[in-house]
């Protein structure tokens, strides 16, 4: 896009700083929060990236940095995917069409990007604990180069489903210092929310205006000017008598606000001004929005542009790129369903995110056997213990990074009770635009470690079929396969999964000098180096160990006795399939000879986003990588060297 | 104990099953109750355990099931550890007094040793989450060979704190199905419980008799016989014509009744009856409760008798063994006190467990400087991420499988963040009675391979007082420190801590042949093991590591340079400490030369209730067996067997 194409933004032009916003009055601010929203339209379609959460806090992004004096007092904005506008408005507006790229601004919040973001975030529900972190560091002077003024939290509706806001409102209730929290109800997380919260929320403003009467009466009194308490402390008095609490949120120690229009800025500068004046204790905003707000494409979208590819502003049209083969999601999905075709037992959890994981498939062809249990993981993999030992065959699918939110629950209730709940990870390895907090690294060193349970990875999206019929099987305990972000890589696809035999690997390719030991989709990587190995006269066998946990013992142990050195690969932090792998040689005693063996994981670095490419070479896990491995194991690249 | 000195308990002597309370009337059924109390007492009193838990829930434990119809429905005793009046009704009563030994019962609920136990649990919070699925695999036609009924969750307040409990909630609401959740407030997790929910709770029937009426206005209006109806229904409709909301609950989609006398049986035979028949969707029955009930010293105890050694059961005296050695857990707290003493910005956070780790003392000492969250680890660990970021320095003292409830706060807030929190991780290792449940296996592995934290463990009580001193100073990232349940070695204590430097390992013996790399507490038996080497000709060296990350590569790779064999050791399963140290080594080519290295980590199995000292021969982790992996290593056991 040439600066040509640019919206036209006389105003927010002024601002590289939030406080620059000090110089406009409520009109100019008006003005700025629209142009903002055309900013940051602007700068999606270019870069691709979360659009619908950002469009919906435009308003409330201008209020709250025209209001507070960022960066000493800390907004923290929940899962971070909402703060696009806020970035433009604090010093990054010269890079925000680098958004999600590599060497490029972040897609979430980051502490590393800028003093305006205190606490990065890109998981959910994350906020109220971090604002009561700061609020309390706050209180017992913490030193914080910026200062330590008010802590504010904006966090969605659908992150007001995880227990662990509920932890945090429970704590900050309890601790009744000045604290506050925007409820940014745009009924949605990703997909529409579930669960009684919701519903308990659309009660709340069902059929009403926005109005200042109800905080009033529902326990916003200290807030307001003295004309108005005497009346409204009678009114809370009289509700008091009928009835023992009040709003969930005053049940918690808060004091509820609204609702109110978060895209009216008259309403939010007022609000915002009396709580900075007059808050005395934790108060809860409650601010209705509109995802994707202001943009008509987001707007009539089933998500709300809740993640968008670069798109045409005009036209809405997303320029995704053609793939010939299936993602991984969805072949997930498509076998879960021919499962489940023919077993009426199998059914399938989510927590919120059922378009991610394939499960929105899944939920149109078995409605009842499908569970969206809000933004829950801990909640969902128990339940999905309770259905396994109900008899069922739950299938909870999570993502790597957001099953560590279950992992206690995987432990506890999953794995010690030797369930048969079976784990599908989507999103394994490195995910791109992402990043670092989205990067599945630990799953494989979390779970194998776990008695009892069976742990696989596909090498392609043949065997992920097959993986999801072996999981459907597998009634003894509990079992897991990860699979990654994006597409297949293009091989024939089964008409229906074969089980496959439990703790079995396959050698794919025979050689005699040195062997590849692969778990998961470093497969192809692994054929393609052993190619160029057998090129450099170096006999290479590729193995698909399928199985971290069963360990294919006869396997490894043959690779180990006759190869000369031994490589293995997988996607994944140090403590997994390769640790696993040396464990068992080193126990046998299969190492005492000698043998070259050269692990490949995660580099103990996060690595930022970047195109999954990028990541790989970052990751040190290219075919380039393992051709140099194996060379350097067997101490042949040190020869070349001395020739050159 | 002899039978002379076993209560009288003529009617309970006429129970095996459930099902013979069907024989009592009303009357008979509360002196089952009275009679279950005293055996519950006099059990306790011979194997120790949880007593305060079970005597609040005798009159709940009887009225479930002289009303409901086990195992076909389903009861789920939250945490578990008020089981044993449960157990005593369940067929379990002639292995009562085996609760918590080697071979006997398990102090939590457990799905191996009964049919009656549905689900275990020994974690808090999970049992609507289960129930849940219970409840849903019946509605599926989940293929459960004792029948699927009705699902009954019993959880306590504190264990409401938990933000999977209110995830649940927020599901079931949503499901609208038939479930019952019990819940049972007596003002008590292990301490006092904290929190707005807590107050919450008070404020519900704050000075007000117990009564039926108020359930009747506040939505168990279905439950209620028709004449009732009409009335309780205007009721309602005047109170909602008042006020959004009602309770707390009844947001969260559960009819509410209460609260009731949970230890008057007519109440609860009454309120159980009327649900059994009328309920069609999510009931939450407030039955208040006394963590103790009955039993004068534990009703007068601070914890409420919450766990108990064996005791005299008419003083309530404990019998509990003398050590010359400070617990580990007395040793972290006095250390953190100093170092509080010397630096204003060191700050504490528990989660419901001041008691377990030791943090009462700290609050004692400094009240304003420590928090305990609830029952919260997800909030308590980003939490303690906020304090870090606004300049604090926090020590977040959870135990080790507790903190798996916040790993995913460890990773996404804490680690890729890079903030200097530092986590205490108490019961680190196998724990002894508590069994599965509570050992603290898993988290080297889930620790260590987290970028940019510092993993250490400490080899006795005066290492642990260095380590606190050191964590004290590492405020350019995440470290924790890892100390098991029970006493120290004994060693001499230092006054107050000195930083120990990072990464820097310690020989504690210098040999030729063979070394012995030890992290943590096994030291003891290294160094025991060495000596028996020693005798044999052997000459062993012995490393304390005292860091898993980073590693002491310099120590590592001399180790395994000098010597012919390299025996690991640690207490955590496979995926840890040893793990890394095997990676570094073939990285680095260091085992491509013949390197007999042999890790010993826990088995692959959960290791069931015993003393620790039995649980450590299961777990391979004797003197004894690290001579014979030494001398397996080195080929002179066979030599052995040979001349024998």
């Amino acid at each position: 896009m040439t600066d040509a194409h640019r919206p036209v933004t006389p105003l927010l032009d002024k601002v590289t700083y939030p406080s620059d916003l000090k110089q406009f009055n409520d009109r100019e601010l008006r003005q700025v929060a629209d142009e903002l929203r055309l900013e940051t339209i602007s700068a999606v379609s270019v870069t691709g990236g979360h659009l619908g959460a950002g469009l919906g806090v435009v308003e409330i992004a201008t209020a709250l940095h025209a209001v507070f004096d960022t960066p000493r007092d800390k907004i923290i904005w929940d899962v971070g995917h909402q703060c696009y506008p806020h970035k433009i408005l604090t010093g990054r507006r010269d890079r925000i069409r680098t958004l999600r790229m590599g060497g490029g601004l972040s897609g979430f919040t980051k502490r590393k990007e800028s003093t305006y973001d205190p606490f990065g975030a890109a998981h959910s529900s994350t906020s109220i604990s971090a604002a009561t972190g700061f609020m309390m560091a706050r209180e017992l002077g913490g030193n914080c180069p910026e200062g330590l003024g008010d802590a504010i939290a904006v966090i969605g509706d659908g992150s007001m489903t995880a227990g662990m806001a509920y932890e945090a409102m429970n704590h900050a209730g309890h601790l009744k210092k000045r604290l506050i929290v925007i409820l940014n109800d745009n009924k949605m997380s990703i997909a529409p929310p579930v669960g009684a919260l919701s519903e308990y929320l659309t009660r709340l403003y069902a059929g009403e205006p926005f109005h200042d009467l109800k905080a009033a009466a529902k326990g916003a009194v200290s807030l307001l000017p003295p004309p108005f308490r005497e009346g409204a402390k009678r009114a809370k008095e009289m509700v008091k008598s009928m009835t023992v609490g009040g709003t969930l949120f005053e049940e918690l120690g808060f004091s509820y606000i609204g609702p109110i229009d978060g895209h009216d800025m008259d309403q939010l500068l007022a609000v915002l001004r009396t709580v900075k004046t007059r808050a005395d204790g934790p108060v809860l905003i409650h601010a209705i929005t509109k995802k994707g707000k202001g943009y008509a494409p987001a707007e009539h979208s089933p998500d709300k542009g809740h993640a968008r590819a670069k798109f045409d502003v005009v036209t809405g049209e997303q320029k995704k790129s053609a793939s010939n083969a299936p993602s991984y999601t969805k072949v997930f999905a498509q076998s879960l369903i021919k499962e489940a075709e023919h077993d009426p037992q199998i059914c399938a959890i989510t927590a919120a995110m059922p378009d991610g994981t394939g499960l929105n498939l899944f939920a149109e062809r078995f409605p009842n056997r499908c569970f969206d249990v809000g933004i829950a993981e801990q909640h969902g993999v128990t339940f999905a213990a309770g259905l396994a030992a109900g008899g069922m065959k739950p299938f909870a699918a999570i993502y790597s990074t957001f099953l560590q939110r279950g992992y206690d629950q995987v432990v506890h209730d999953v794995a010690i009770q030797g369930l048969p709940v079976r784990f599908a990870i989507d999103r394994a390895g490195l995910v791109g635009a992402d990043g670092a907090t989205h990067a599945g690294s630990f799953d494989i060193a979390y779970l194998t470690n776990l008695p009892g349970f069976t742990v696989m990875a596909p090498a392609d999206e043949a065997e992920l079929v097959h993986m999801v019929a072996t999981a459907a099987q597998i009634d003894d305990g509990p079992s897991a396969f990860r699979f990654p972000r994006g597409e297949g890589v293009g091989v024939d696809m089964p008409e229906r999964g074969t089980p496959i035999e439990i703790g079995k690997g396959r050698i794919v390719k025979e050689g005699t000098k040195l062997a590849i030991l692969s778990y998961g989709t470093r497969l192809a990587e692994s054929v393609a180096a052993a190619e160029v190995l057998d090129t450099r006269g170096i006999s290479t066998t590729v193995a698909d160990a399928r199985f971290a946990k069963p360990l294919d013992h006869d396997l490894i142990l043959r690779l180990a006795r006759e190869h000369e050195a031994l490589v293995i690969i997988e996607e994944g932090a140090v403590g997994g399939f390769s640790s696993h792998v040396m464990h068992l040689l080193a126990t046998e005693g299969a190492l005492d000879t000698g043998l070259k063996i050269r692990p490949m994981v995660f580099p103990d670095i996060f690595i930022d986003q970047d195109s999954p490419a990028n990541m790989m070479k970052v990751a040190g896990m290219t075919t380039d990588h393992i051709v140099q491995k194996a060379l350097d194991a067997l101490g042949i690249a040190s020869l070349d060297a001395q020739r050159a």
